[in-house]
C-alpha cells in the first residue's frame, strides 16, 4: 500500500497513528506530496483525489481512498477486529459520533482559523481567506476543548473506556491547535492529563 | 427506540431514509424538536446532544447517539448486514470517503449558504451570520454538484454499484439545495437522472 501525505501535518498524522495502532506501519510506502508548494492542487494529484487533500491511501489493488475516517475504516477492518472504529453497533455509533464532533468542533475549527485568520501556508496556497470565519472558528475550537474536557472528566477515552478513532482525531486537533498557538484553557485539566497519557502511546510517541 | 428530529429538515431525512432502507421505520418513535423556535438550544435538549443538532437517536438501553453518520453506523450494524455502510473493508473505505465528500462539498456547503447568506431560520436562530462565508460555500456546493455528476456518469450510485449511505447524503444535499434555491447546473444530466431514480425508491418516495 501507499500513503500520499505530507509528514507532520495533522491529517496525515491521524493515518500514521491508525496504521501504528493496527501494527501495519511497515506495510506502507509513504509518498511525500509537497503541500506547502501546492503539489496537492496539481493535475497529477487531483486525479488521485479531486478534493486536493492529503492523506490518500492507495491499496495493493489500486483502490484510492481519501478522507481520514474512510482510510481508518478500511485499515481497521482488514484484520476483522475493528477496535479503532468499534466492534458492536453501540460502540460504532458512539465512536463515529465523537469522531465527527472532534472534527467539527476541534480539528476542522482549528484548520479554519489557521487557513483563514492567520497567514496559514502563505499567499500562494491561501487563495481564499475569510478572516471573520476563521476567528469565529477559533472560538468554536476553544469551546470544543472545554467540551472534550468535560467528557474526559467522566471517562478514560473520548468515546468510552478504550482508545479509538475519536481519540486520534482529538489528539490531531490539539496538535494543530498547538501549532496555531491556540492554548488549551487552563482549567481543562482532564483534557491535559488525557493528552499527556495518549502522547506516550507507542503509536504516537514513536 | 426514539428519534428526536424536525420532520422535513435535511439531516433528519437522512436517518428516516436509513431506517426505511433497513426496514426499521416502525421500530422508532419520532419525537419532534421545534428547531424553528429554538428548542434544540434549550437545556433539556442540550443534555441529550451538546451540539444542539437534530436528529438524535436514543436506543432502548438509553444510549444517545447524534450525527447522521454515527446513527447510520449503529442502525446498519444491528442486523449484521451493513449494506448501507459497506460489507468489505474496500466498500467501507469508498462509502465513507464519498459520504464525507457529500457532506463537505454539498450538504454542509448548502447549509452554510442557507444559514449565513440568506435569512435562514430567522434572526432569533441565525445569531452568527458571515455572508462572505455563506456565499463562498454556495460556490462550493455547485462545484460539488458537478463533481457528483462526473461520478454518476461512470457508476450507478455515488460509491459504486449499490445504493449506500453516500447516496443518502447526496440526496439530502440536493433536497436542501432545492429548498435554498440553488439549482443543479443544466449540464449535470447524470446527477439529475440519478436524482429521479433514487427519488422513486420506496425509502424516499414513501
Amino acid at each position: 500500500m501507499k500513503v500520499y501525505e505530507f509528514a507532520g501535518f495533522p491529517n496525515p498524522a491521524r493515518v500514521r497513528i491508525a496504521l501504528a495502532e493496527k501494527g501495519m506501519s511497515d506495510k506502507v510506502d509513504f509518498v511525500s506530496v509537497n503541500v506547502p508548494e501546492g503539489e496537492h492542487r496539481k493535475p497529477d494529484f487531483l486525479k488521485k483525489n479531486p478534493s486536493g487533500t492529503v492523506p490518500v491511501l492507495e491499496t495493493v489493488d489500486g483502490t484510492v481512498i481519501s478522507e481520514c475516517t474512510a482510510i481508518t475504516e478500511y485499515l481497521d477492518h482488514i484484520d476483522g477486529r475493528p477496535f479503532l472504529t468499534g466492534e458492536t453497533p453501540r460502540q460504532r455509533g458512539l465512536i463515529h459520533m465523537m469522531q465527527r464532533r472532534a472534527e467539527a468542533d476541534l480539528l476542522d475549527a482549528v484548520g479554519a482559523y489557521f487557513h483563514h485568520a492567520t497567514p496559514g501556508l502563505g499567499p500562494d496556497i491561501e487563495t481564499v481567506q475569510i478572516a471573520d470565519w476563521g476567528n469565529h472558528q477559533k472560538g468554536k475550537a476553544i469551546n470544543g476543548m472545554r467540551y472534550f474536557n468535560s467528557v474526559l472528566e467522566k471517562s478514560d477515552y473520548v468515546a468510552g473506556e478504550a482508545f479509538s478513532m475519536a481519540d486520534i482525531t482529538v489528539y490531531a486537533g490539539l496538535s494543530f491547535a498547538g501549532f496555531a498557538n491556540i492554548d488549551i484553557p487552563e482549567e481543562c485539566t482532564a483534557l491535559k492529563k488525557w493528552h499527556e497519557r495518549v502522547s506516550s502511546r507507542p503509536s504516537i510517541a514513536a
